[in-house]
């Protein structure tokens, strides 16, 4: 393959010429290759390539053979325009990236003196001494640019190449993600955004709770479909959550969020209060944003979530402000014990029924002294299920100080997917009542 | 590229003259090359693949574009044995796996009358009007056996190929998980048999907990580098856990055996009481075994957790065995209302403290009358911490009628990790209670 490589940044008319900029990323590392381990920094590239309006068009996992790197190099920039290597500028001996740019490329790889001193100041400043083969990581490709590391030892090269009359970009990267995104972030999206297109992007996430998959799907693709400069995708999050995905390109940005909005509100419109969030916040956040602004506090008795609604309002940061605490009642001796469910209400009306999960929240909030008390009873299964009581049954009761509502519902799945819904259904019961 | 199709599965000896047969996996789908989507599929053909012998050394992704289809399969015949395709095998426009296949191997795609009349009647079953586009689904690539879905719509299709003189497979398989494992499982693996280099395997998980990464790392790797028969991945799973998988190759399964047996030995004297598991279960299961074995039941009182470890242990079906629930003691009011911490006690020495701990876990027990109560109580951050009690410090408490033990510790990270870091020490000073 005819390559050049550029001593510097190339003129941006160059770049200009090309019809929009498309990417490919090349995972590299024996272990992506295993049933274990997944390129996850794709995913954060990807959202900033976009950014700047480059689309990923190709995705590549290879493993540390040199011969595998330089052909998945060839591979790549016949068919993109940037390429990024992910990993593989490590001190070891399977750490082979820089050799395998360099043998495809036709170029040398030079020790850089001034790399050297930073390594033996590194090393020397925590007191380690430095292994030979650190040295590696000193060696530069002819005509790149050191990316330095801010976290770690490995510094990144950044190429400006031509290949039959293309202007190209190869970008190595390191392989440990806080290192990757700090590079990327402080040093590769400048000189990205010279050579990208002039495009401003405007997004947006509208969360919906409670709404099955496919109903969202179809309500939603019925709007969408008609506004084709917005793209759209839509994803499942947890059970009980569906999440939209707006994105618009436009030359200005107020253009780009014109567009956004306008689909935006015609979504919000057809699907209402089942909207929570509209900036991409977690239910359990919006939960705690109305609980601060009302002034109001919280406890929860769970039996078949186990504690699963008491973890996720409490995995929010300043959750004390608003959260008390609770019980994870199991044992119905605990259902008495600790919420104050009466054991003749248990014995007639059975662990999992309308009654008990009231008296759970009304027990809750009392012993707590809460504004909101929550009950949650149901069969998660495996086990546990009758005829008249399945399993996926679950019964969600919120009280305050003036009504106790109760829901029943029936899920689908398995335990995990059981405890997931319920745990969303209460939390969607309590920013409604909140609302 | 000079490309033949076999009419039929050639003669097995062709496949022995490879040195290890290799494949490359294609995931198909436009979702898959935004940031919100992943490619797992490869992760469960990789385990059934290497189970197989066969090993996989690029794993490639690519959106719903023709051109790219093509391009995607003529690179990776061109350096693997065995490819194949996950996805766009539906019935839109955006589907186009068959026809990339197709086009770039030179060959016809021709409507088959026998999955016409099966998708007629799979319709017909099902009440619903098949729209034209549907009929795409019965076509079938010139020289491909066709893979019948048990769980969906769409067929899959396998073509052995030669290509300059070496034996090559190709294996178009639906996307949605359910089909792709079903098909997998039941049409593809026999298949592949016949061509894979017989080989016996054997695996092992070992999970270590509560010994930091790097120490583990190194105190395997001094073991496993002088047993390059068995090939070891070391994995961080959730915080204060490390699995070493152990996996052998051999002619026979016995030989597989021993090999990876005799360094498990070695794994096991070295990390001692450390390792929990070596059947791959979790340590929540295992804390479940012991408690049952022993007949005995446990209650938790989490402060900083915030009901963390009730789910982890409420997560395993069957666990309202042994687990009798708890109380998430959030606010210092509940530490008191729900596990009778002395408010005093809380004055004097704070609630994140030894003495708090500790009577979390007394009083828990006490009330709930469980054979081990369990206490936390930390600063998960990242508010809240001070230079006397930092982010990080969780104190941890198991008591039982003859003792209670107060475990202190500085964890690091985020909210999210220091809260894992906490959960799992908790559930090991339980197992170390119960062992």
């Amino acid at each position: 393959m005819p390559f050049s490589i550029l001593p510097g940044a190339f003129p941006r008319s160059r770049w200009f010429k090309l019809l929009g900029v498309n990417a490919e990323t090349i995972a590299v590392g024996t272990e992506l290759l295993t049933p274990f381990r997944q390129d996850t920094n794709s995913l954060f590239l990807t959202s900033k390539l976009n950014e700047l309006g480059i689309s990923v068009d190709f995705k590549t996992v290879v493993g540390d053979r040199r011969a595998d790197l330089v052909n998945a190099l060839q591979v790549a920039l016949a068919r993109a325009d940037i390429v990024i290597f992910m990993g593989g500028l490590g001190p070891t001996e399977d750490d082979l990236t820089r050799e395998a740019v360099a043998e495809a490329m036709h170029v040398e790889l030079t020790r850089s003196p001034e790399l050297v001193t930073r390594l033996e100041e590194m090393f020397a400043a925590r007191k380690m001494k430095m292994a030979e083969n650190n040295l590696r990581q000193a060696d530069v490709i002819a005509g790149a640019e050191v990316l330095l590391n801010s976290r770690g030892s490995a510094p990144g090269q950044f190429l400006y190449v031509v290949m039959e009359g293309k202007s190209k970009a190869i970008v190595l990267l390191p392989g440990p993600p806080h290192e990757l995104f700090a590079m990327f972030e402080g040093q590769c999206i400048e000189r990205l955004r010279k050579i990208a297109p002039q495009r401003h992007i405007a997004v947006r996430v509208l969360k919906i709770a409670m709404v099955p998959e496919s109903h969202a799907d179809k309500r939603a693709a019925a709007i969408y479909t008609h506004h084709a400069d917005v793209e759209t995708t839509i994803l499942a999050g947890t059970p009980g959550e569906v999440q939209l995905h707006l994105r618009a390109q436009a030359e200005s940005l107020e253009e780009a969020r014109n567009r956004v909005d306008t689909l935006t509100s015609l979504l919000e419109d057809e699907f209402e209060d089942t909207v929570f969030s509209a900036q991409g916040e977690s239910l359990e956040q919006i939960v705690g944003y109305y609980l601060q602004m009302r002034g109001a506090t919280l406890a929860v008795a769970e039996s078949c979530t186990g504690g699963l609604l008491a973890e996720r309002l409490t995995s929010v940061p300043g959750s004390s402000r608003y959260f008390l605490g609770g019980a994870v009642v199991y044992h119905n001796a605990l259902k008495t014990m600790l919420a104050g469910v009466p054991p003749l209400m248990i014995q007639e009306h059975g662990a999992v029924s309308r009654e008990v999960a009231a008296a759970l929240a009304e027990g809750i909030r009392d012993r707590c002294k809460s504004t909101i008390g929550v009950g949650i009873t149901g069969i998660a299964g495996p086990g546990g299920g009758s005829e008249e009581k399945p399993v996926g049954l679950v019964f969600h009761a919120v009280a305050d100080d003036s009504s106790t509502e109760v829901v029943e519902r029936q899920y689908p799945g398995d335990r995990d997917r059981i405890r997931n819904w319920a745990a969303q259904q209460a939390l969607d019961m309590i920013r409604r009542k909140l609302m």
